[in-house]
Protein backbone atom coordinates (compact mmCIF):
# COMPACT_ATOMS: atom_id res chain seq x y z
CA UNK A 1 0.00 0.00 0.00
CA UNK A 2 1.39 3.68 -0.90
CA UNK A 3 1.01 6.55 1.39
CA UNK A 4 0.76 10.10 1.05
CA UNK A 5 0.91 11.97 4.23
CA UNK A 6 1.05 15.89 4.37
CA UNK A 7 2.40 17.19 7.83
CA UNK A 8 -0.12 19.18 10.21
CA UNK A 9 2.60 20.59 13.00
CA UNK A 10 6.18 20.26 14.11
CA UNK A 11 7.17 21.05 17.76
CA UNK A 12 10.56 20.36 18.63
CA UNK A 13 11.18 20.60 22.42
CA UNK A 14 9.57 23.36 24.60
CA UNK A 15 8.90 25.43 21.16
CA UNK A 16 5.23 25.89 20.36
CA UNK A 17 3.56 23.90 17.50
CA UNK A 18 3.98 25.62 14.08
CA UNK A 19 4.28 24.37 10.49
CA UNK A 20 6.21 26.55 8.17
CA UNK A 21 6.56 24.33 5.49
CA UNK A 22 4.21 22.34 2.92
CA UNK A 23 6.02 18.65 3.77
CA UNK A 24 5.07 15.29 1.90
CA UNK A 25 6.05 12.28 2.57
CA UNK A 26 5.46 9.60 0.20
CA UNK A 27 5.79 6.04 1.03
CA UNK A 28 6.04 3.57 -2.21
CA UNK A 29 4.58 -0.50 -1.91
CA UNK A 30 7.85 -1.83 -1.03
CA UNK A 31 8.78 0.36 1.14
CA UNK A 32 11.16 3.43 -0.94
CA UNK A 33 10.51 6.79 0.92
CA UNK A 34 10.69 10.59 0.69
CA UNK A 35 9.68 13.65 3.05
CA UNK A 36 10.52 16.97 0.94
CA UNK A 37 9.81 19.78 3.28
CA UNK A 38 9.90 22.99 1.78
CA UNK A 39 9.62 26.27 3.22
CA UNK A 40 5.93 27.95 2.37
CA UNK A 41 7.96 31.68 3.35
CA UNK A 42 11.46 31.61 3.34
CA UNK A 43 13.11 34.18 5.74
CA UNK A 44 16.55 35.78 5.37
CA UNK A 45 19.66 33.09 5.00
CA UNK A 46 16.47 30.30 4.12
CA UNK A 47 16.29 31.81 0.74
CA UNK A 48 19.26 30.32 -0.97
CA UNK A 49 18.47 26.53 0.43
CA UNK A 50 14.89 27.07 1.50
CA UNK A 51 13.87 23.88 2.44
CA UNK A 52 13.85 22.99 6.10
CA UNK A 53 15.20 19.51 5.75
CA UNK A 54 14.53 16.70 3.33
CA UNK A 55 15.76 12.74 3.13
CA UNK A 56 14.98 9.67 0.94
CA UNK A 57 16.07 6.22 0.99
CA UNK A 58 15.29 3.03 0.14
CA UNK A 59 13.42 -0.20 2.38
CA UNK A 60 16.84 -1.02 3.51
CA UNK A 61 17.54 1.78 5.61
CA UNK A 62 14.10 1.31 7.55
CA UNK A 63 13.35 -0.98 10.32
CA UNK A 64 9.88 -1.29 10.87
CA UNK A 65 8.73 -2.93 13.72
CA UNK A 66 4.29 -2.81 14.94
CA UNK A 67 3.57 -2.55 18.58
CA UNK A 68 0.02 -2.92 18.12
CA UNK A 69 -2.75 -2.24 15.52
CA UNK A 70 -2.26 1.52 16.23
CA UNK A 71 1.32 1.87 17.04
CA UNK A 72 4.49 1.33 14.83
CA UNK A 73 7.93 2.05 15.62
CA UNK A 74 10.22 3.22 12.55
CA UNK A 75 13.92 3.36 12.88
CA UNK A 76 15.51 5.36 10.12
CA UNK A 77 19.24 5.60 8.76
CA UNK A 78 18.34 7.75 5.66
CA UNK A 79 20.25 7.01 2.30
CA UNK A 80 19.82 10.67 1.70
CA UNK A 81 19.50 13.39 4.02
CA UNK A 82 20.16 17.31 3.38
CA UNK A 83 21.68 17.69 7.27
CA UNK A 84 24.61 14.95 6.56
CA UNK A 85 25.14 16.17 3.14
CA UNK A 86 25.70 19.54 3.64
CA UNK A 87 27.44 19.34 6.84
CA UNK A 88 24.70 21.13 8.95
CA UNK A 89 25.74 22.25 12.37
CA UNK A 90 23.87 20.91 15.23
CA UNK A 91 22.34 18.16 13.15
CA UNK A 92 21.98 14.50 14.02
CA UNK A 93 23.53 11.80 12.37
CA UNK A 94 22.89 8.02 12.36
CA UNK A 95 19.34 6.02 13.29
CA UNK A 96 16.48 8.09 14.72
CA UNK A 97 14.37 6.16 16.41
CA UNK A 98 10.30 7.14 15.82
CA UNK A 99 7.47 6.52 17.34
CA UNK A 100 4.40 6.59 15.51
CA UNK A 101 0.51 6.50 16.46
CA UNK A 102 -2.59 6.54 14.50
CA UNK A 103 -5.10 8.63 16.41
CA UNK A 104 -8.79 7.72 16.46
CA UNK A 105 -9.43 10.98 13.76
CA UNK A 106 -6.90 9.38 11.54
CA UNK A 107 -4.66 11.66 12.10
CA UNK A 108 -0.98 9.95 13.08
CA UNK A 109 1.26 11.65 15.45
CA UNK A 110 5.33 10.60 15.15
CA UNK A 111 7.35 11.18 18.58
CA UNK A 112 10.77 10.58 18.82
CA UNK A 113 14.68 12.49 19.66
CA UNK A 114 17.18 13.70 18.07
CA UNK A 115 20.70 14.46 18.81
CA UNK A 116 21.91 17.46 17.31
CA UNK A 117 24.80 17.61 19.78
CA UNK A 118 25.98 14.46 19.20
CA UNK A 119 25.03 10.63 20.79
CA UNK A 120 26.18 11.42 24.45
CA UNK A 121 24.79 14.75 24.57
CA UNK A 122 21.54 16.01 25.43
CA UNK A 123 18.38 15.12 23.43
CA UNK A 124 16.06 17.14 21.81
CA UNK A 125 12.23 15.57 21.13
CA UNK A 126 10.02 16.47 18.51
CA UNK A 127 6.66 15.70 17.82
CA UNK A 128 4.92 16.00 14.53
CA UNK A 129 1.58 15.02 12.99
CA UNK A 130 0.28 13.58 10.09
CA UNK A 131 -2.74 14.00 7.53
CA UNK A 132 -2.77 10.53 5.39
CA UNK A 133 -4.09 12.13 2.10
CA UNK A 134 -5.65 9.85 -0.73
CA UNK A 135 -2.66 9.42 -3.19
CA UNK A 136 -4.53 9.17 -6.00
CA UNK A 137 -6.39 12.80 -6.21
CA UNK A 138 -4.40 15.91 -7.09
CA UNK A 139 -5.52 17.79 -4.31
CA UNK A 140 -5.44 17.35 -1.05
CA UNK A 141 -8.10 14.99 -0.08
CA UNK A 142 -7.81 12.95 3.34
CA UNK A 143 -8.73 9.95 3.21
CA UNK A 144 -11.40 8.32 4.06
CA UNK A 145 -13.77 5.14 3.80
CA UNK A 146 -14.82 6.62 0.29
CA UNK A 147 -11.40 6.90 -1.02
CA UNK A 148 -9.75 4.92 -3.31
CA UNK A 149 -7.81 1.43 -3.05
CA UNK A 150 -4.49 2.68 -2.01
CA UNK A 151 -3.19 -0.67 -2.17
CA UNK A 152 -3.84 -0.35 -5.93
CA UNK A 153 -2.57 2.97 -6.58
CA UNK A 154 0.20 4.17 -8.61
CA UNK A 155 3.90 2.78 -6.89
CA UNK A 156 6.83 3.00 -8.88
CA UNK A 157 10.38 3.90 -7.77
CA UNK A 158 13.25 4.94 -9.85
CA UNK A 159 16.85 5.47 -8.28
CA UNK A 160 20.58 6.41 -9.79
CA UNK A 161 23.66 5.99 -8.86
CA UNK A 162 26.78 6.85 -10.62
CA UNK A 163 30.32 8.03 -10.00
CA UNK A 164 29.36 11.90 -9.74
CA UNK A 165 25.19 11.83 -8.63
CA UNK A 166 22.81 9.28 -6.52
CA UNK A 167 19.06 10.05 -6.82
CA UNK A 168 15.96 8.65 -6.05
CA UNK A 169 12.12 9.15 -7.48
CA UNK A 170 8.87 7.84 -5.74
CA UNK A 171 5.46 8.16 -7.30
CA UNK A 172 2.65 7.58 -5.47
CA UNK A 173 -0.68 7.59 -7.33
CA UNK A 174 -0.90 11.36 -8.70
CA UNK A 175 2.51 12.66 -6.68
CA UNK A 176 5.73 12.22 -7.82
CA UNK A 177 8.97 13.38 -5.40
CA UNK A 178 12.15 13.41 -6.02
CA UNK A 179 15.91 13.91 -4.54
CA UNK A 180 19.16 13.83 -6.51
CA UNK A 181 22.47 14.88 -4.65
CA UNK A 182 25.96 15.34 -6.60
CA UNK A 183 28.34 13.58 -4.26
CA UNK A 184 31.13 15.73 -3.84
CA UNK A 185 29.48 19.19 -3.90
CA UNK A 186 28.50 19.59 -0.03
CA UNK A 187 26.79 23.20 -0.57
CA UNK A 188 23.11 24.02 -1.96
CA UNK A 189 24.81 23.44 -5.33
CA UNK A 190 24.76 19.67 -4.69
CA UNK A 191 21.18 18.96 -4.05
CA UNK A 192 18.25 19.14 -6.20
CA UNK A 193 14.67 18.29 -5.73
CA UNK A 194 11.57 17.50 -7.77
CA UNK A 195 7.39 17.63 -6.67
CA UNK A 196 4.95 17.17 -9.50
CA UNK A 197 1.34 15.68 -9.37
CA UNK A 198 -0.97 14.55 -12.22
CA UNK A 199 -4.10 16.08 -12.65
CA UNK A 200 -7.06 13.80 -13.74
CA UNK A 201 -6.77 14.82 -17.84
CA UNK A 202 -2.68 13.43 -17.44
CA UNK A 203 -1.43 16.65 -17.25
CA UNK A 204 1.63 17.21 -14.97
CA UNK A 205 2.68 19.98 -13.21
CA UNK A 206 5.64 20.70 -11.42
CA UNK A 207 5.45 21.59 -7.75
CA UNK A 208 8.73 22.10 -6.89
CA UNK A 209 11.63 22.60 -9.16
CA UNK A 210 14.72 23.09 -7.20
CA UNK A 211 18.75 22.80 -8.05
CA UNK A 212 21.56 23.50 -10.87
CA UNK A 213 20.82 19.49 -11.61
CA UNK A 214 16.92 20.00 -11.87
CA UNK A 215 17.35 18.95 -15.33
CA UNK A 216 18.76 15.58 -14.75
CA UNK A 217 15.55 14.49 -13.63
CA UNK A 218 13.60 12.78 -16.02
CA UNK A 219 10.22 14.27 -17.54
CA UNK A 220 8.17 11.10 -17.03
CA UNK A 221 8.72 8.68 -14.19
CA UNK A 222 6.71 6.18 -15.59
CA UNK A 223 8.68 2.57 -16.35
CA UNK A 224 8.06 -1.10 -16.07
CA UNK A 225 10.84 -2.67 -13.51
CA UNK A 226 14.56 -2.35 -15.05
CA UNK A 227 13.20 0.06 -17.10
CA UNK A 228 15.88 3.28 -18.30
CA UNK A 229 14.54 7.07 -18.37
CA UNK A 230 17.38 9.53 -19.16
CA UNK A 231 17.24 12.99 -18.05
CA UNK A 232 19.77 15.67 -19.03
CA UNK A 233 23.68 15.63 -19.01
CA UNK A 234 23.45 11.89 -19.44
CA UNK A 235 21.92 10.88 -16.04
CA UNK A 236 20.14 7.60 -16.32
CA UNK A 237 17.69 6.10 -13.51
CA UNK A 238 16.73 2.59 -13.64
CA UNK A 239 13.22 1.43 -12.46
CA UNK A 240 13.64 -0.23 -9.24
CA UNK A 241 9.89 -0.67 -8.29
CA UNK A 242 7.09 -0.73 -10.85
CA UNK A 243 3.13 -1.89 -10.39
CA UNK A 244 2.48 -0.64 -13.96
CA UNK B 1 -16.80 34.49 3.16
CA UNK B 2 -18.08 31.39 4.74
CA UNK B 3 -15.06 29.17 6.19
CA UNK B 4 -15.73 25.71 7.04
CA UNK B 5 -12.15 24.16 9.36
CA UNK B 6 -11.90 20.92 10.77
CA UNK B 7 -10.17 20.65 13.47
CA UNK B 8 -6.59 18.54 13.70
CA UNK B 9 -5.56 18.94 17.19
CA UNK B 10 -6.76 19.61 20.57
CA UNK B 11 -4.65 20.21 23.70
CA UNK B 12 -5.64 21.05 27.04
CA UNK B 13 -3.53 22.02 29.67
CA UNK B 14 -0.48 19.74 30.38
CA UNK B 15 -1.78 17.34 28.55
CA UNK B 16 -0.42 15.68 25.13
CA UNK B 17 -2.29 16.78 21.93
CA UNK B 18 -5.08 14.18 20.43
CA UNK B 19 -8.10 14.68 18.30
CA UNK B 20 -10.69 12.00 19.25
CA UNK B 21 -13.52 13.62 17.59
CA UNK B 22 -14.51 14.48 14.01
CA UNK B 23 -14.75 18.26 14.77
CA UNK B 24 -15.81 21.07 11.94
CA UNK B 25 -16.99 24.61 12.28
CA UNK B 26 -18.72 26.15 9.92
CA UNK B 27 -19.34 29.90 9.58
CA UNK B 28 -21.76 31.48 7.63
CA UNK B 29 -21.17 35.76 5.52
CA UNK B 30 -22.85 37.28 8.25
CA UNK B 31 -21.25 35.58 11.11
CA UNK B 32 -23.51 32.65 12.16
CA UNK B 33 -21.62 29.80 13.55
CA UNK B 34 -21.82 26.09 14.89
CA UNK B 35 -19.21 23.98 16.39
CA UNK B 36 -20.24 20.08 16.26
CA UNK B 37 -17.39 17.71 18.17
CA UNK B 38 -18.86 14.34 17.93
CA UNK B 39 -16.34 11.40 19.53
CA UNK B 40 -15.43 8.80 16.73
CA UNK B 41 -14.88 6.07 18.65
CA UNK B 42 -16.97 7.07 22.16
CA UNK B 43 -15.74 5.01 25.12
CA UNK B 44 -17.57 3.77 27.99
CA UNK B 45 -20.26 6.76 29.43
CA UNK B 46 -19.19 9.26 26.41
CA UNK B 47 -21.78 6.44 24.23
CA UNK B 48 -25.16 8.47 25.83
CA UNK B 49 -23.70 11.50 24.88
CA UNK B 50 -20.92 11.19 22.28
CA UNK B 51 -20.03 14.34 22.07
CA UNK B 52 -16.86 16.54 23.26
CA UNK B 53 -18.68 19.05 23.17
CA UNK B 54 -21.24 21.70 20.84
CA UNK B 55 -21.63 25.04 20.54
CA UNK B 56 -23.22 27.84 18.33
CA UNK B 57 -24.31 31.34 17.90
CA UNK B 58 -25.13 34.30 16.02
CA UNK B 59 -22.63 37.37 15.05
CA UNK B 60 -24.40 39.01 17.92
CA UNK B 61 -22.97 36.29 20.10
CA UNK B 62 -19.32 37.14 19.33
CA UNK B 63 -17.05 40.04 19.24
CA UNK B 64 -14.14 39.84 16.73
CA UNK B 65 -10.75 42.12 16.59
CA UNK B 66 -8.25 41.87 13.92
CA UNK B 67 -4.66 41.87 15.39
CA UNK B 68 -2.84 42.32 11.97
CA UNK B 69 -2.88 40.52 9.18
CA UNK B 70 -2.42 36.96 10.55
CA UNK B 71 -4.30 37.43 13.92
CA UNK B 72 -7.43 37.85 15.14
CA UNK B 73 -8.76 37.68 18.58
CA UNK B 74 -12.21 36.73 18.90
CA UNK B 75 -14.23 36.66 22.26
CA UNK B 76 -17.23 34.52 22.31
CA UNK B 77 -20.46 34.12 24.07
CA UNK B 78 -22.39 30.87 23.10
CA UNK B 79 -26.20 31.19 22.92
CA UNK B 80 -26.13 27.57 22.40
CA UNK B 81 -23.29 25.66 24.72
CA UNK B 82 -23.87 21.85 25.48
CA UNK B 83 -21.82 22.14 28.80
CA UNK B 84 -24.42 25.14 29.76
CA UNK B 85 -27.34 22.87 28.63
CA UNK B 86 -26.30 19.91 30.61
CA UNK B 87 -25.09 21.85 33.84
CA UNK B 88 -22.03 20.04 33.13
CA UNK B 89 -19.37 20.41 36.09
CA UNK B 90 -16.18 21.96 35.26
CA UNK B 91 -16.75 23.68 32.64
CA UNK B 92 -16.46 27.13 31.82
CA UNK B 93 -19.20 29.89 31.82
CA UNK B 94 -19.67 33.09 30.21
CA UNK B 95 -17.47 35.00 27.68
CA UNK B 96 -14.28 32.76 26.23
CA UNK B 97 -11.23 35.08 24.59
CA UNK B 98 -9.74 33.18 22.03
CA UNK B 99 -6.59 33.93 20.28
CA UNK B 100 -6.26 33.25 16.30
CA UNK B 101 -2.80 33.14 13.95
CA UNK B 102 -2.90 31.60 10.61
CA UNK B 103 0.15 29.69 10.11
CA UNK B 104 2.57 30.02 7.19
CA UNK B 105 1.24 26.63 6.01
CA UNK B 106 -2.16 27.54 5.85
CA UNK B 107 -3.08 25.71 9.20
CA UNK B 108 -4.89 28.63 11.59
CA UNK B 109 -3.80 28.01 15.74
CA UNK B 110 -5.96 28.79 18.10
CA UNK B 111 -5.43 29.57 22.00
CA UNK B 112 -6.80 30.71 25.33
CA UNK B 113 -7.89 29.78 28.34
CA UNK B 114 -10.97 28.69 30.34
CA UNK B 115 -12.00 28.87 33.61
CA UNK B 116 -13.95 25.68 34.72
CA UNK B 117 -13.57 26.07 38.41
CA UNK B 118 -14.71 29.39 38.09
CA UNK B 119 -14.06 32.91 37.11
CA UNK B 120 -11.78 34.02 39.97
CA UNK B 121 -10.30 30.15 40.12
CA UNK B 122 -7.32 28.81 38.24
CA UNK B 123 -7.67 28.64 34.17
CA UNK B 124 -7.03 26.08 31.83
CA UNK B 125 -5.22 26.82 28.63
CA UNK B 126 -6.29 25.22 25.44
CA UNK B 127 -4.42 24.98 22.11
CA UNK B 128 -6.69 23.57 18.59
CA UNK B 129 -5.72 23.19 15.73
CA UNK B 130 -7.77 23.92 12.25
CA UNK B 131 -7.07 22.80 8.67
CA UNK B 132 -9.47 25.15 6.36
CA UNK B 133 -11.51 23.26 4.18
CA UNK B 134 -13.16 24.29 0.91
CA UNK B 135 -16.55 24.12 1.58
CA UNK B 136 -18.04 23.76 -1.91
CA UNK B 137 -16.88 20.03 -1.85
CA UNK B 138 -18.22 17.18 -0.18
CA UNK B 139 -14.42 15.56 1.10
CA UNK B 140 -12.36 17.16 3.05
CA UNK B 141 -10.08 19.12 0.11
CA UNK B 142 -7.82 21.61 1.47
CA UNK B 143 -8.61 25.12 0.49
CA UNK B 144 -5.54 26.14 -1.74
CA UNK B 145 -5.29 28.59 -4.56
CA UNK B 146 -7.52 26.39 -6.62
CA UNK B 147 -9.98 26.28 -4.63
CA UNK B 148 -13.45 27.59 -5.44
CA UNK B 149 -14.37 30.92 -4.55
CA UNK B 150 -15.76 30.75 -0.81
CA UNK B 151 -17.56 34.48 -0.95
CA UNK B 152 -19.80 33.02 -3.01
CA UNK B 153 -20.48 29.82 -1.47
CA UNK B 154 -24.07 29.29 -0.33
CA UNK B 155 -24.72 30.71 2.97
CA UNK B 156 -28.30 30.16 4.78
CA UNK B 157 -29.00 29.88 8.11
CA UNK B 158 -31.98 29.09 9.69
CA UNK B 159 -33.39 29.56 13.50
CA UNK B 160 -36.22 29.06 15.39
CA UNK B 161 -37.15 29.92 18.65
CA UNK B 162 -40.52 28.44 20.30
CA UNK B 163 -41.92 28.21 23.76
CA UNK B 164 -40.19 25.01 24.24
CA UNK B 165 -37.30 24.30 21.72
CA UNK B 166 -34.84 27.04 20.44
CA UNK B 167 -32.17 25.71 17.65
CA UNK B 168 -29.79 27.01 14.47
CA UNK B 169 -29.03 25.68 11.66
CA UNK B 170 -26.07 26.53 9.13
CA UNK B 171 -25.33 26.00 5.86
CA UNK B 172 -22.04 26.93 4.06
CA UNK B 173 -21.39 25.41 0.44
CA UNK B 174 -21.83 21.94 1.10
CA UNK B 175 -22.36 21.29 4.69
CA UNK B 176 -25.13 21.57 6.89
CA UNK B 177 -24.80 21.54 10.59
CA UNK B 178 -27.75 22.25 13.18
CA UNK B 179 -28.36 22.07 16.61
CA UNK B 180 -31.31 22.31 18.44
CA UNK B 181 -32.19 22.30 22.53
CA UNK B 182 -35.39 21.79 24.09
CA UNK B 183 -35.54 24.12 26.35
CA UNK B 184 -36.40 23.09 30.26
CA UNK B 185 -34.80 18.96 29.33
CA UNK B 186 -30.78 19.73 30.42
CA UNK B 187 -30.28 16.34 29.98
CA UNK B 188 -28.63 14.54 27.20
CA UNK B 189 -33.10 14.47 25.95
CA UNK B 190 -33.20 18.08 25.25
CA UNK B 191 -30.11 18.33 22.76
CA UNK B 192 -29.83 17.08 19.02
CA UNK B 193 -27.38 17.33 16.46
CA UNK B 194 -27.38 17.44 12.37
CA UNK B 195 -24.94 16.86 9.92
CA UNK B 196 -25.21 16.74 6.21
CA UNK B 197 -23.45 17.08 3.30
CA UNK B 198 -24.50 17.29 -0.44
CA UNK B 199 -22.72 15.79 -2.98
CA UNK B 200 -21.93 16.94 -6.64
CA UNK B 201 -25.27 15.44 -7.96
CA UNK B 202 -27.39 17.10 -5.02
CA UNK B 203 -27.55 14.31 -2.97
CA UNK B 204 -27.77 15.04 0.55
CA UNK B 205 -26.22 12.29 3.16
CA UNK B 206 -26.88 12.64 6.87
CA UNK B 207 -23.68 12.08 8.85
CA UNK B 208 -24.79 12.92 12.14
CA UNK B 209 -28.18 12.37 13.40
CA UNK B 210 -28.42 12.75 17.28
CA UNK B 211 -31.22 13.05 19.45
CA UNK B 212 -35.26 12.45 20.20
CA UNK B 213 -35.83 15.55 18.62
CA UNK B 214 -34.12 14.83 15.62
CA UNK B 215 -37.30 15.02 13.30
CA UNK B 216 -37.93 18.58 14.14
CA UNK B 217 -34.93 19.21 11.94
CA UNK B 218 -36.24 20.31 8.56
CA UNK B 219 -35.01 17.83 5.27
CA UNK B 220 -34.02 20.27 3.11
CA UNK B 221 -31.96 23.48 4.64
CA UNK B 222 -32.31 25.60 1.71
CA UNK B 223 -34.85 28.91 1.12
CA UNK B 224 -34.64 32.75 0.47
CA UNK B 225 -34.40 34.75 3.68
CA UNK B 226 -37.67 35.43 5.19
CA UNK B 227 -38.65 31.47 3.90
CA UNK B 228 -39.76 29.00 6.87
CA UNK B 229 -39.05 25.61 6.20
CA UNK B 230 -41.32 22.84 8.38
CA UNK B 231 -39.44 19.81 10.90
CA UNK B 232 -41.55 17.57 11.87
CA UNK B 233 -44.16 18.17 15.17
CA UNK B 234 -44.96 21.50 13.85
CA UNK B 235 -41.14 23.01 13.80
CA UNK B 236 -41.12 26.01 12.00
CA UNK B 237 -37.84 27.43 10.90
CA UNK B 238 -37.13 30.40 9.79
CA UNK B 239 -34.33 31.78 7.40
CA UNK B 240 -32.51 34.61 9.04
CA UNK B 241 -29.35 34.75 5.90
CA UNK B 242 -29.42 33.60 2.65
CA UNK B 243 -27.66 33.93 -0.16
CA UNK B 244 -29.76 32.26 -2.38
Amino acid sequence: MVSLNKRCTFQVGENPADERTLTLSSASNEGYYISLRPFVEPKGSESEFPYEWAFAGSPKSLEAKKVDELRDVINFNFEFDTNVHLNAENTHRGVIETHWKKWESGLVEERGQVFPFGPDKQPVSFFELWQPIDATRDEFVHISEKSADQISARSIVLALDEDNYKGLIVTVGKWTQGILFKKDEHTAKGISFLRASESADGKITTLLKYGVDFDRFPSSFLGQKDAELQGAAGASWKVVESNV
